[in-house]
């Protein structure tokens, strides 16, 4: 199975190939630039690489969400057209299940993935490997990073908690002054969005049938926009 | 500290910049090219999306082997020519370690990276995570794939085993029949080297003082080359 994984959920942009048991190609760059001036070169650029034919894949994958509002919509917007023009399917991730899955293997410990969504709130994660997979212990959500640590430390009972994302040097301080479990933080090569990660847990989804058409893909951002809360305060004063 | 990462000990061809706790980019390819094709131009790609200047890097690390001959050569090569124009020191670290570290956060279980050294043999060291960081078990070495299972099961002492690198296609069989202790073998995204993980486990390295000019800098092979051999062979029947 092939499938072409990209992943624009935050300042990362990441691509990638994955086929069965190999990672053909990836390509992540964690800087300023903006993605719609990073992402689809670096397709591109990958496709070249391995001398792929985009028409062989099975599925795209992205990440759904949570996230950067404009980095999702132009994720989204990217898997929708590639997906409309190659008649390929969409399997659609939720973020901080892929981020989690970096730490595959990792058994009996909390993978905490976090993501800053400013105004001291995160979008988070709570994800747990058994012997046989990955289980969800709390859905992707939105909440104050406090609310997360307490929820978290009456999750762990004496697990280790691992936390990673562009969340982490934002909230740091606030987690070490507060958390009660051991815990760490995740290092460089584990401590972002991989779209490797991405395009092997897509192939689990894939065979269990969760994938939708392009038309029908939309992202989760799971929080109303800034323009959106602007407007209904607005709206509420009138 | 910032770190430009090669590998090209495989297969695979990978580059990459750590900054501190950051992954700034990661470029990998698993695909026939040779290397003489695609890490300077992966360098270069990524070196242009970062806008970095080369001369602001501490240091270049490299996967030193063992693996592929060539393979090692051209990255030797690449490393050495860098580091004297840039008069930056060279961080050699043996390949197994650094495709172990992709395990970061896996305690208690046997990380073994093997590499397809051809004549039933592989290149393979062994390792473990404790809460302080990575022991070496085993350091890499050369010996047939049933030595191998031999003592990893001797040592695993219930620990489940994890396999990774490009030995596991090869041998995957020979390791199923012979193996006591519980096994995996890694998934896509963490089965084969990684500069990101280099990068990483490099700046550890670094600040122990494991360095070397790029002068004196020269891969290691763990054994000798098919023409060196055959030569020994020739010389000794005369």
């Amino acid at each position: 199975m092939r499938i072409l994984a990209l992943d624009s959920s935050s300042l990362v942009a990441s691509a990638a190939i994955v086929e069965d048991d190999i990672l053909m190609a990836e390509y992540t760059i964690n800087y300023k630039k903006t993605h719609s001036q990073t992402l689809l070169p670096m397709v591109d650029e990958i496709v070249k690489m391995t001398e792929l034919d985009l028409h062989t894949i099975d599925a795209i994958a992205i990440s759904r969400g949570p996230g950067s509002f404009t980095g999702l919509r132009i994720g989204s917007a990217t898997v929708k057209g590639l997906g409309l023009v190659l008649e390929k399917p969409i399997v659609a991730v939720p973020t901080t299940a892929m981020m989690a899955f970096n730490f595959w293997g990792s058994q009996d410990k909390l993978i905490v993935p976090i993501l800053d969504a400013r105004r001291n709130q995160v979008y988070a994660g709570v994800y747990c490997f058994q012997d046989k997979g990955m289980d969800t212990v709390l859905e992707d959500s939105v909440m104050e990073i406090e609310k997360l640590v307490f929820y978290v430390d009456k999750e762990a009972q004496g697990k280790k908690v691992i936390f990673l994302g562009d969340g982490v040097p934002v909230y740091k301080e606030k987690i070490k002054e507060t958390i009660i479990s051991p815990y760490q933080f995740a290092p460089a090569h584990m401590n972002r969005q991989r779209a490797g990660s991405l395009g092997v847990l897509a192939q689990y989804y894939y065979r269990e049938g969760k994938i939708e058409s392009a038309a029908d893909h939309k992202p989760e951002y799971l929080r109303m926009s800034q323009a959106e809360r602007e407007r209904k305060e607005k709206e509420a004063k009138q």
